[in-house]
């Protein structure tokens, strides 16, 4: 007769078995291994309360082995997170469930991060610990640990083969997050069979060589042992720790267990029925918890509600006692206001002179940092090109957590998923930056950013050939229509000033979104015509007289003047041409389609675009009769000038271009 | 008075900061301090033919951190690699020189890779590493080591921070190449200043975790102390050697040396000047080399032609004894001609039953594997999902490098460098393989394919939203616009067996251009239609009977069989439409403006296109007038069947959407 423990895993592992065969899809090998760790970490050490899964100070947890979904469900179905039933996890992987094949955060109630891209949540994790860090060297006081809490992350194998998660970690080790503590699920089994034709490194000595603290588990299912691994990762308070957990993949099932095949498909009828005699299953009927075991995660949740209603008290304490950092943590955790300086005309002022974007979006950047506290951000090692750096604002270091300058090292990817575990965490605002050509490093992360609504800020600099002597290998081409290409993300490539202003107007704002900013490296003239309408993605900088012009150009960032010296030239021809500005695409196809056709009226089919990019995407404002001055080919090194000419971004060729299609 | 060997190095330095100087632009750093372990190994360690760049045998060299190319540049001029002149060195960064930025492949004489993102060229060692191992296992005999020699690679701590690296050498060692040999340029300094800020892990106790021999060069100004360790390097013969060589970055240049000022700007006239004092350099005149060195690499390059010229007698003995080995040695050598498989009817037939296009891919993997034995490639991890598995054609492993079959683990990102470094060292024909939705890992490196020119092929499977329950992390919606903006890059995106065994085509015979098959999960119907003219990317599947078509349908993969369906319901309401199969955009643009308007005819606006991602790049073929049936959001999770309907992929809608433009 198993007790109440083994029974509570096992239920984990029945639960989990059962919704994989109804769903005839989905991944077992996970949920049956690592059961009685998560079963140990979520009853017995875990700080969270299921009837407030936003509780600022909870401990958070991140399955970054997002395939084994259903030990994630099956935990919060026996917690009543959200009161997911069992008819939810009946319904697992089926079109509008709320128990889809991966975590979804924002759709099931208690997922902490979408995950599934192996090795994003571990960096995510690092994030989520980095927030924790910050904000408790801000906010805590003596004898008031307002923030305080661990941040706890589970992989396999594909997590730690992941390059993520070697940057991410070294990072972590390197700033010393001893709230961090990493769970390695180590089963030895890869999709393609054993680790060991692929995966033969010591693992916990590279978490050694990352300055972390190394524990082992030596039998997956002992729970008092994982109990002692996680009571000792928390009593090291300078290094993270990472818990190798030796597990054996689909546990329990005596025809798969060990296996590859236990990985990622259903077990099979019969085993399933196997794996219940196995574990000694107690019910009959599929889907079927014993009472006692709901009684057993039910007086669970009540103890952790209890935690929170310490902190609650405690929190009434604090805010009486410090009310104007009581203040603060509201602006932090709802949002600074920043529409005084959004209304102000000195934030729309033209620049006198000419400027690079980056440049233009440091010193905004600046600006929004002094009305914005809970700003923070960094760049992977190039903050000096990517003007990121925040003036007396604080490194954050190991010695410094209150810092807001972060410094991520040569580490694109790590960064990016650090920026969405800064955004999962809450209550702060965060931007990563790196030189455009880079942003391909950081994709994987942003299309996280964007599935998971999060207004995560990229600034991305030395935005095309302008990068000049670095070469092709440096110069970006075909990274804008990348990132056009992803759903719910939003790109600006501001010409001037008072666009760059627009485009941090949109990124500050932004509640659910991600946005890029595209910057130059190069100095930029200053538009006459560029304004607050740049809002709009797209807009009239310089119209003709006529009601239907006989050219439009469409020109984005570096390229705007170039239009507008070309219909200079083309006037003198008598060609009366239209310039609209198209800083950002997302934002213009949000307008009405009264406006789009105002600026883009279908009666005028002849349409040039300039872009020195890739044409890719822009013949929907071109259509079939237009053309597109773009580029065809990877740059050059040398001089920007002698690149801008060589590749036809000059006025000459632009009108040339325009002529060739009156 | 420094002695020749100071002397040569400091020529190094000296040409390195004088080129940067006169540039106006570069990195001298990396060259002032690593140029003593670069002279060391190339003049009296590397066995390279200056005389003879394209040696199949010599030993390779990467210079992974790319912005250091002076160092190359300096090297190449003094051994007299393609006679790079004093001119040549004068232009450096300048356009159209042979001395750009970053060393490209293909552009300068010598160059084995193009570098600049770093850690890349770390990884494209370890496939040049693999290619090694795998080529002297199927062409040495006893006494004949054909194939013996050693791939270098050197880079500094951004290369150390970045994932790539950490997958890579993870790979190196758990497949033992003991030919490959690290230098690691630690000079403790990043761009925004000490690597304290971001990187104090162990990199030496990381690399003895990956299962490397590990040495230290205590001071990288000494050469004997770095002999020394190449020749430790060698000794051992079942592990790849990581060598530590403390540096000091910008060596020399007192106002700047160990500082980050040192990395990526010029040193200034007067540092220049600086520097040649510190270093007692002879000469007054700017990039002016004293005789006495010329005399000295020519020297040493005389040396090293002799030990081609044995290899040559040796290669010729074994021609002799084992002719067929030699003429296999020519056809891996000079590539295959499949043209009897491609020119057979067979090759062309119609599958009988609805097949999914990643099994299509793996049947025609196969057959023409049969006929390319240099055939080699694998996935991440993936292979049972991606068809790649190659029959008896074994394990690539530490015990069987004859293996064709790579295991890269979850490692997209060192797979697809390692790719390129397979593509690189020649003999061999590369593939590499992953889901569609993780081609975003790989996108930084299948960029320098193409900028490379290698006719590496990308396998790509799950497709689209038919992934089905695994749910949106795990469908890709933008990545194909992703890769086809991507310059020199084919994509194919077949609707059946026809198309697939077209895109083979296409890829198999390439010879300077990556190529992507985009496959799906699902089963599809073979269509009637089909044929070979899928090699023009865009043909007419099922015409109108009207010269000027009602309408245009087009599609690629999945949905070209909507689109069929949809040309016969439309056909009952008297609506003649064309479908045209569009499974390569840019085998389309390749074409004729004739053939193009002969399958997209400007007369003929009322035009649809149907796929199932995003529709960024399609308005290139629909105009102003047409519509996209596309996703505009992510994907869910739930069957393949109940997604394509929840978002609009039927019969019914893209019959609706046609009307909707007549």
């Amino acid at each position: 007769m198993k007790n109440i423990e083994e029974l509570s895993v096992n239920t984990i592992r029945v639960l989990s078995a059962e919704a994989i065969q109804k769903a005839k899809s989905g991944h077992p090998g996970l949920p049956l291994g690592a059961a009685p760790m998560a079963y140990e970490l979520w009853t017995n050490h875990m700080n969270h309360n299921p009837a407030d899964p936003e509780w600022a100070n909870r401990d958070r947890f991140v399955l970054s082995g997002g395939h084994g979904s259903m030990l994630l469900y099956s935990l919060l179905h026996l917690f009543g997170y959200g009161n997911l039933s069992m008819e939810d996890l009946k319904n697992f992987r089926q079109l509008g469930s709320l128990t889809p094949g991966h975590p979804e955060y924002g759709h099931t109630v208690g997922i902490e991060a979408t995950t599934g891209p192996l090795g994003q949540g571990m960096a995510m994790a690092v994030g989520m610990a980095m927030a924790e860090a910050h904000l408790a060297a801000v906010f805590n006081k003596d004898g008031y640990d307002i923030v305080d809490h661990y941040t706890y992350v589970l992989g396999g194998d594909g997590c730690m083969m992941e390059g993520i998660s070697s940057e991410a970690f070294s990072l972590a080790g390197t700033l010393g997050l001893h709230k961090l503590i990493v769970f390695y699920d180590s089963n030895n089994i890869s999709i393609e069979g054993s680790t060991d034709i692929a995966f033969t490194e010591d693992v916990t000595k590279r978490f050694e060589a990352f300055g972390f603290q190394t524990l082992e588990v030596k039998d997956g299912n002992n729970l008092a042992e994982i109990a002692a691994a996680i009571e000792a990762a928390k009593a090291d308070t300078t290094r993270p720790t990472m818990i190798k957990v030796n597990t054996v993949i689909g546990y329990g099932c005596p025809a798969k267990q060990g296996k590859a095949s236990a990985h990622g498909e259903p077990l099979g009828e019969e085993n399933v029925a196997a794996l219940k005699e196995y574990l000694e299953w107690p019910c009959k009927e599929a889907f079927t918890v014993p009472q006692e075991v709901y009684d057993h995660f039910n007086e669970a949740a009540r103890k952790k509600a209890a935690v929170e209603d310490e902190w609650n008290v405690l929190f009434e304490k604090y805010r009486k006692e410090y009310p104007d950092m009581a203040e603060k943590w509201d602006a932090y955790y709802n949002g600074y206001d920043l529409s005084k300086l959004f209304d102000s005309e000195d934030y729309w002022k033209k620049a006198e002179k000419p400027e690079a974007t980056r440049s233009t979006s440091g010193s905004i950047l600046n600006e929004i940092k002094q009305l914005m506290p809970n700003l923070i951000g960094g760049s992977a090692d190039l903050a000096p090109s990517n003007k990121t750096n925040m003036k007396d604002a604080g490194d954050f270091s190991k010695d410094n957590y209150a810092g807001t300058n972060l410094h991520f090292g040569v580490r694109e990817q790590a960064m990016a998923a650090i920026g969405n575990g800064l955004a999962l965490h809450g209550g702060l605002k965060a931007f990563v930056a790196t030189f455009f050509v880079f942003s391909d490093y950081t994709k994987p992360m942003a299309r996280l950013s964007a599935l998971m609504n999060l207004p995560l800020t990229f600034i991305f600099t030395h935005d095309s050939i302008g990068v000049g002597e670095d070469g092709p290998t440096h110069e970006p081409v075909e990274q804008l229509a990348a990132f056009r290409s992803l759903p719910n993300f939003c790109v600006y490539r501001p010409c001037d000033r008072t666009e760059t202003a627009a485009a941090w107007y949109r990124a500050v704002t932004s509640k659910d979104q991600p946005t890029a900013l595209v910057l130059t490296r190069q100095n930029l003239s200053q538009m006459q015509g560029s304004s607050k309408e740049a809002l709009k993605g797209g807009y009239i900088l310089e119209d003709s007289k006529k009601e239907v012009p006989d050219a439009i150009i469409i020109a984005s960032g570096s390229e705007v003047e170039l239009a507008v010296n070309a219909k200079a030239e083309l006037a003198k021809d008598g060609v009366d041409v239209r310039v609209v500005s198209m800083p950002s695409m997302e934002a213009f196809e949000e307008q009405t389609a009264e406006y789009k056709e105002s600026v883009l009226p279908k009666a005028c089919r002849k349409r040039v675009a300039v872009e020195a990019l890739s044409d890719f995407g822009w013949y929907r404002y071109v259509g079939l009769d237009g053309k597109v001055v773009s580029m065809t080919g990877f740059g050059a090194s040398g001089p920007a000038a002698s690149l801008f000419e060589k590749f036809g971004f000059t006025t000459e060729n632009v009108v040339a271009t325009v002529k060739s299609v009156l």
